[in-house]
């Protein structure tokens, strides 16, 4: 039995990396072109994979499951088109259809497009978790439409997502009044990190359930949502975040709910300390799964 | 349209350069002459300008007040006296007299004592709220009078604080009992990090506009006031600090006080990590002049 | 006099090194062999020094006791032999006989189970609160059973601590269901990191008095019981855990318990940032003793 | 009179920000869409202003000249497209062509593409040292043509350069066997790190001499020529490199050329060290200014 | 075609994982229960594959042969008993002789005895050609026999080396007389890294060569022959080591002889900085993969 | 015996502390108010204490010396005055003139010229060796007369040394005409780096010993000698440095000359990686008490 720092170097050292057949893939997608700000999320899956093997070796104390013996395959990164935003987009969008249920390590935000693109091939219009400190509801990122301030934008008049089943958590970034506005004209519920502190992530988690209902839904996290201080390898990090304890607290409490496909996205390996940053989102992807299973 | 990236070097890339006739002056100390344990405050103002960046694109939620819009100047740094305390402190307190109402970015604590002193020529005695891990109060620093442990000491014997309109938060570090006591007797009110966490920051804010009332008003942010897993970069971090969340919640809750200057000291760059620490001292800056504006 | 940055190298620069006659001894054990994860803890001690040094000047506001004024020797690093784990405990658990009240500086965790070892030549089965993520009740560690995932499960089989007395709070990695059932079984109280969260630490400090009693108790804290993000130098960092702050105002909650030793665990200097693990480590031994103080 | 540490933030502090009229402007050009491996050259500029304070108090020993002294402008960064490679290069060359004498920190090194073509507005072809690790004559980038591999490809097929004027210094990386050869077919002198390190800086010098002649010429240096030990903040780092003595020692002797622009290109800070990247690209800006002065 | 970053997680990003069939082998040994100073290099296997990164698009200009296109296969890691070294040993030894031709990463030194014990199995004693800034012939490390300053000294007595046609290049720590006279007496040829910088490499590659000969020969490089300033990631570092360019002039020069294995030992990415030590790493696997294709 | 992670927190983790008796007195001078970039050197004699213990074990194979086995005691910091650079050096002048044989761990260099004074009571002027990237004999500092760039300017004024008997080496940094002709003037032998990199160590080491002759002789290092590549740990860097085989095998080329004290200086911890700064320090001090031996 090998320590886990002998592990294959896949999700959770996955030894199924043959996608077909997987009830659960998990893929990387490597592309940083749509960042404003701090770039480097290019490096964000390997990073993530490394640090998962810190929960290779156990069952989640939530309902007793091993994410590790699940039927999930580790299918490697995505290929991107360098340099390109839009050919990338499409890229992913067509690698993202062949998969079954598909859970992303990003990678910028800007690839929620894509993948809310292929999901709707076969789903139609989803529900949406967003956790976020941007609403990425920007019209436009300083002169550029397909980038990682937009992706909900585009979503939402794609129709891609049901506005009213569409939720923003841990929200708290400067952001012109007509993009706040507008988002919420749409229907979208927006919630504060400051609400999440103030009243917790048991309410919280209730508010989620109650908006998603028992709909088709998307979990998009980006991983600014947590605090700088629990997750400073980000790009565009922002103060009074949300606290992992938090996170975790809500994500177990969503159980339950119809989730098809989630992302992880922003976590910029070269701003990291110690694997903190990936191992939260190593986390996540980690709850995530067992919920999955519960549903099962 | 510039990313943030491509800004100006200047506090949220302020293309503003003139004091004259701005309602608000930001401005650099570089002074670290005063610390006591870790040195480096030196590189403060260059990080929270760089830092700033990322605060540089949209309104402030509060109000919907943008304050890179505002009548503000970058007026640079200061000139202080290499290897000097007291001929520096008189440079930073003539400096200081030269402006209107000034933000100033530090540097460590001992250029508030200059900078009271400053603000004192014009506006006589000033209500003081003070965040912090530490009282600096001391009437000593290993043999050294002036230095970063003194500054309040200082201000209350010169009168250039009302003691009884002085409040002091996120206070936990060791210290000598006779410190503590001379501070109390002076009517100065004491707020622990660990009452800020069991209380919240709505009462805590409640207390502080309470204490300061409507008087001419002072802030004085030492950064490690926060937990140092958020703000590692500071010479003299202690555990159990205040969280950033607290922080904006209070300073959000204290708009419409009267408010005649400010500072944020102690950032130390080289024990920052991702320019967290940075990053929190400019969101405090932007904080303050958003109340500034709501105040107009 | 001199400021921190002067003091002997010694924990908070004590000047006396001969344990005997000292009421409380601190020690430095430089072993991690049995690290499962990121391994390093052989540089803890001496990390911990260094950040002490800024809790050398100064009483702890909690009853104005100065810990550095006691009777309190350091009594340097024990020897372990390298790369033999059951040589090591050996030693490790001889010199600790040889010691009054033991305050130990890890070190992976393997190292509790010699110190317990040793005090049961004394005192026999002692009360115990464990704060950590990880129950470190695992039979085996990848093979081998003597390891840092083990310490209290044989500690409970060879009859050193009082199971019914003994409190795990922090707790919250994968873990297989068996460990976790085998550890309830033997009348462990077990309080999840999401607890703590939830319910405070006053609650949960009532819950420890109450599990503890008046019987002779030890003190072991793994570092990684607190948050990743507030003590990233560790090798199997959890996400979710706890806070400094609620860790200190558990601590102060424990005065007039009967310690009989402790130890400070799993600090790994080089995954530390600023040293604000390394202060962690130096703040829980320097509240254990004043509590220590207050006792008298 | 400021210390270094408290200049304003511009290259070594410079005060005029006034292109029109100075003899040098050096400006910051933060794009780096066209990286292969490691991001975040976009951060470059603003490091390297910060690191060349340290070179802005003397003059240099060669010739005693004081680039500070000169009538040098920093004219600020370059506008960018975001996410977009072409717009980004019809950008850049924009601007530069409403510049004289340019110094450009980069960004990557696609943009010397939009450099060389303002420039040859002006000055038609011109011959080129080319100071890297790698030919960056690649046809393609991983299907992408415009990106950091391939600025000299476009340059030499555009007319840009008179390859026989052209020679690259610290080549090294792995490379397919055509690109090679077909920069050798071009009359392109191809000086490997290898010799560098076995024939010493005179040699080499005396070789850029003679292949540069007394035409126009331009300086493009990627950092990445530099030993990743010196220059580890960059994003496609190769082992065995120019030493930084060796670059200076190569510069110095260059002097009297006719150099009419250059740039500096690849600083990553992300990857940096206590700035010693960023301090070797400012370096290598202060000598070529110094050897303009003494050209005049 | 994917850019570099999205390769798969293993050396060069090679597909082929069957080792079966392989012209050569590469895999890790994720052990370091034998450092005697600074631990961690149990994670150099992961980081050297992701610094491998950086080589795998192109050829070795050295003849013009891309390693990454030969028939090699990554085999992940080998087992190894958690905290146990001589049952480590035996596993790894094990698992070395069920694999033809080895290049395997480290892991600390102490692993190089199992490696040549299973080739010894096969190939009787071979040649050694070892880079190092230590002898490794201790007869014992603070007490144990096994462990990474003593492969050389149980290998010479084991009769796995012929000591006449052994050759350690780049040592430079501080030993006791004893060792290094017992080492020379043997027949061992030391050369220091002072005369590798005072002679040349083209010097010291022709004194290897006529060292080893031609028959079959081993290749043992402990990354810390390289200086601290290229290679910091390590466990006992010494000042005044070789550089990176000295290293590959040396094995390019290195061709045509006849090696039957290699390992590259002692990485500890703990204290690696921007992958400069994993990248040289990385490199003089490459390096030797090319001199093996021009073998053939 | 204990592994060098567990020796005593001393230099070389030397046991005796009592300077009285010894041949040899090491002391740590925590002073960093006469920087004039960067600051942190306080933090410099506890970093290189740390650091040395990878020394510790074995003879220096010059001679077969183990340095560790002399008569040299670590008689811990000096008392400094806080924030008071004339009181420091009035302090660290009595201090050093009570002990006999002194090897000082700076600290900025300011401090050498209180321990020359203190030299100067008992020896009365002497030669000077001094290795730096600056010729620190400027005779302002920013408005500072006593500060780091300036102790050859006043030792030489106040005949502390014999300029004639002076030599400097490594010099390359900015510097003011008359600055660099007024130390030639007075007799100052001045050796560039580039120099040392052209001519070799061996033709330079000979050159000291010309100059320095068999007088009575100091040794002041000013670690920036090295380059920033492999001593990143300093405040004022400058490219193109000092190798440390280089230094290593100059001074191993000064035995035998009559040196009565030493020091090295400006090691700042905060800017180091791996320790490889303080390492390069250690290792000085190392070799200069060989040479002390050898002269025995």
């Amino acid at each position: 039995m090998s320590p886990t720092f002998a592990l294959p170097p896949t999700f959770l050292g996955l030894e199924h990396r043959d996608p077909a057949g997987a009830s659960l893939v998990v893929a990387g997608i490597p592309f940083d072109l749509g960042t404003t700000n701090r770039s480097g999320t290019r490096e964000g899956p390997a990073a993530i994979r490394r640090a998962s093997r810190m929960l290779a070796d156990g069952a989640n104390p939530m309902g007793w499951i091993d994410p590790a013996g699940l039927s999930v395959a580790d299918a490697g990164d995505f290929s991107i088109a360098l340099g390109d935003i839009p050919a990338s987009l499409a890229l992913i969008e067509e690698q993202a259809a062949g998969f079954g249920h598909l859970m992303a390590m990003g990678g910028d935000h800007t690839v929620t497009l894509a993948l809310l693109r292929a999901l709707h091939r076969r789903n139609g219009p989803v529900g949406l978790v967003h956790f976020d400190a941007h609403l990425d509801t920007w019209p436009d990122n300083f002169g550029q439409s397909l980038a990682h301030g937009s992706p909900f934008y585009a979503a939402i008049r794609e129709g891609l997502v049901e506005p009213r089943r569409m939720i923003q958590v841990g929200i708290r970034s400067p952001v012109p009044k007509e993009v706040h506005d507008w988002t919420a004209a749409q229907g979208v519920t927006i919630v504060s990190a400051e609400e999440v502190h103030l009243s917790g992530p048991e309410a919280v988690a209730a508010r989620i359930r109650s908006v998603l209902g028992q709909g088709p839904s998307y979990l998009s996290f980006d991983i600014d949502a947590i605090d700088p201080g629990q997750a400073p390898g980000t790009g565009t990090p922002e103060v009074g975040g949300l606290f992992t304890w938090q996170v975790m607290a809500m994500l177990r409490r969503l159980k339950g709910l119809h989730f098809v496909g989630m992302d992880v996205v922003e976590v910029a390996p070269a701003y990291d300390v110690a694997e903190i940053t990936a191992l939260a989102a190593a986390s996540i992807l980690w709850q995530y799964m067992t919920n999955m299973v519960y549903n099962q």
